[in-house]
């Protein structure tokens, strides 16, 4: 049967097929967005071992090479986010017959506008969408909150729709730690008698996850995956590697083409028992060939770091609290800096997911002043052990509306970017003449003097991080000058061009 | 008509002298107190290059060297602090004959119940007095405080009457620098249009000194005399070094025999331009050959240390808020560690002036559960630039009674002492099975979870060190439990075995 429908369409039918295709597939997909093909294959036999599938997306002189999936249930796609306007055309690849040589046509239109593209990395040290607008990295973490049952999940959702954030760390795994014993309603691999069957995915684990992914990018929030992690009870953090690498090609395929996704090689490497630095060289390699997008990628860590200088790494992810080591990174590294993990806002018995909200405030402001970007979780006792920092639910603590006023008045920032001043007497993010904002701590000076470089006069604004208050000084300011402030710890200050 | 004295002493009356020289000086010492010799001798020439004059104590098979000094007038003195009790007998050496052979006796008794002689370092981290009661260090700062006005000595005086500082550290030298740009009442040199006669010493600058040692002493506070510093415009950072060394045992002749004093070679070693690592060197041999009692000495330092591990150097004298380096230091250096600077409360446009008093108190709390011992320093704007740290005066801020509360938490500690756990979750000190106190610094555990290793049971105490409360928690606890805590950030926690 299938022979035979093969043997027709590569016959005489096959130029109206070809046709048939493109009608039927001439979409119009926005710039940046997904394109799926959805072809009918093989059941039989294990079709994830058995059938190779892919696509050559092609626009004028160029072309992209997709590798597709097995989607269950005979489906076999192919995603594809084009990066320019105009008509693209594609052709399958595969060893089965009957998903080889299937071609079509879509039409690239112009975004819509909240679609701003992919992230990455600009100026060296920070982030941009595709489209020319900035991205201020404001993270949370939420490891496993696609493995909880959905209406929590929704719930989390809901959640972020009020939050500030514009990023969530989360595992693809599940993840089995403190406060986080629980099995998934799915597995990504079938799983029967405590055994994974890890020549097979489990679709319905996968669409899900994409649900999910879906969502964050509707609300402007991308989603960084974490591919790999030591929190594990089921095998996924022992796999043979080919199976390791299976894994990594096959999420590729999947999710690759959601532009608001990034890869976490590992959260906390350095704790991934049996796998060395040559494994995780393997990997990063491996998202390299196979992602077409090259989408962020990074490696986070508990103790040592994997060298962030490997050049397939697109930034630093960053545990820890030790932002005076900005400097030095920025210059060593010459990639953006994420703290990814400076511990957790919240109450339970353990150091890392116990730091007041005051002090993550303070992390945020402090990380940001100095020249990096910071990530938020949260770690209050719950009933029900539904933690943020895991599982998602609701928020409870008082950083995220600080972090809310922090990104409001750091998007209010010169769009051209800011730069943290080297050896400013506070730590100070400018754009040079035109825009200071200085963090002061615990310091809290009832005259602070400042020595502004260039450009002028400037507006000064005395910023209240905890209460979240903006009071403008009387007057303006340029060159060496004193300003009176409220002799007030944990104060910042932004100093504006007038009229600008 | 010296000579004529000279020679009918030296003659036939010479043992009636001794008898009666023995008779007026049988005074009662007390032990670590200050026994003084004053005998009349030349006044002319310059009597501070041209006289030399010491004098051996003995008691029974101990001899002690000690240099004496011109205290001009024509009075040549000896300074002995016994630290033995019983008849101590002396015999005077000069290059004078009426100086050379006066010999007398004095009875040194035990000490009064203040005195508990001199500080020295116990258990290698540690401070105790000689009488056995152990010495925590909280120390703070005056450099200049007794080049002042005689009034504004006096205020400071008062005001340390109600502080909680038993250690001052103060300059032998003037200071000039910000906030404190006055010339002294008197200089340490005959001084005219601008320059120092290197040749003699005022002895009214160092009478004035000696009136506020003995008044430090009087109300328990070690007076950490700084030598040399480079906050100089009057030449006193630049000096010759034979005025240099001159200088080293002019002050040691004069102020070793307070029982209170400490030497700190120097203030910023570092920032003193023009003088080598082998200067500094020179200066501790000194210091270490003409101090019969071998002070506490130490070098503070701005940037580099002087080496630590230097023999000499009896504590570590640091400059910073790298408390997490404490165990690295005291592992190292083996020495007591004291933060003499970390940085000061206060409003001024200076980042090393402007702290707050919750990060002042907390610096304390964090330093002291960490190992070390912490100094203050204020630095408030003043009408008339009477900065504390500089001037004295009074205090104003909100840190000193904080201090005050931890000190009186840390003197209830166990009298053997206290050393820092290694790897404990939260910053404690503690004698093990018997008493560990632990701060949280910006933790808010609602559950803290605690092993304690052995002993037990132990009440347990949650402290709050910016509310200045103690509040007891219900029952006993040993082994591994969980404590409800407030889930509220900066507190502390005191475990003691029951009944002990």
């Amino acid at each position: 049967m299938t022979l035979t429908r093969r043997t027709i369409l590569a016959g005489a039918l096959a130029p109206l097929a070809s046709r048939l295709a493109a009608q039927s597939a001439a979409r119009h997909i926005e710039r940046w967005d997904r394109f799926e093909l959805s072809l009918a294959g093989p059941q039989e036999g294990n079709p994830f071992l058995d059938v190779r599938f892919s696509a050559e997306f092609r626009q004028q002189h160029r072309s992209v090479q997709v590798d597709g999936f097995y989607d269950g249930g005979g489906a076999y796609k192919v995603r594809f986010a084009p990066d320019a306007e105009g008509e693209w055309s594609y052709v399958t690849h595969s060893n089965r017959s009957e998903l080889d040589g299937k071609m079509g046509t879509f039409l690239c239109v112009a975004p819509s506008a909240r679609n701003h593209g992919p992230v990455t990395v600009r100026n060296t040290y920070d982030f941009g969408y595709a489209d020319g607008a900035p991205y201020y990295q404001f993270g949370t973490t939420c490891y496993a909150w696609t493995h909880q049952p959905a209406a929590l999940q929704q719930q989390t959702i809901e959640t972020l729709r009020q939050a500030p954030f514009n990023k969530m760390r989360m595992c693809i795994f599940p993840k089995w730690y403190t406060y986080n014993q629980d099995e998934p309603p799915v597995y990504p691999f079938p799983r029967s008698a405590g055994q994974n069957d890890y020549t097979r995915f489990v679709p319905e684990f996968f669409h899900n996850l994409e649900t999910r992914i879906a969502q964050l990018q509707a609300l402007g929030i991308e989603a960084d995956l974490i591919l790999f992690h030591p929190y594990d009870h089921w095998g996924y953090a022992l796999m043979p590697p080919e199976v390791d690498d299976r894994y990594l090609r096959y999420v590729v395929a999947r999710l690759a083409a959601f532009r608001n996704v990034w890869w976490s090689v590992a959260n906390e490497w350095d704790l991934v028992k049996g796998k060395k630095i040559a494994d995780w060289d393997r990997y990063c390699r491996i998202l390299q060939e196979s992602d077409p997008y090259r989408r962020l990628l990074s490696i986070h860590h508990s103790g040592p770091m994997y060298d962030p200088t490997r050049p397939w790494l697109t930034h630093v992810s960053i545990q820890g609290d030790d932002f005076a080591r900005i400097p030095e990174w920025r210059a060593a590294f010459r990639k953006p800096l994420i703290f990814d993990e400076c511990k957790y806002e919240g109450n339970i018995p353990k150091r890392w997911g116990d730091i007041s909200a005051r002090e993550m405030t303070r992390r945020f402001w402090l990380g940001m002043a100095n020249g990096a970007y910071m990530g938020h979780g949260e770690t209050y006792l719950d009933a029900h052990d539904i933690l943020w920092w895991s599982k998602g639910g609701v928020l409870h603590g008082e950083s995220p509306r600080r972090i809310a006023f922090l990104r409001s008045i750091i998007e209010a920032g010169p769009a051209e970017g800011v730069a943290p001043v080297p050896g400013a007497y506070y730590p100070c993010i400018a754009r040079a003449g035109v825009y200071y904002l200085y963090f002061l701590d615990f310091h809290q000076p009832a005259l602070a003097e400042f020595d502004l470089p260039a450009g002028g006069p400037f507006t000064a604004e005395i910023i209240d991080p905890w209460a979240m208050t903006i009071t403008k000084a009387e007057g303006t300011f340029s060159g060496k000058f004193q300003l009176k402030m409220p002799g007030k710890e944990m104060l910042a200050l932004r100093f504006r061009k007038a009229g600008a």
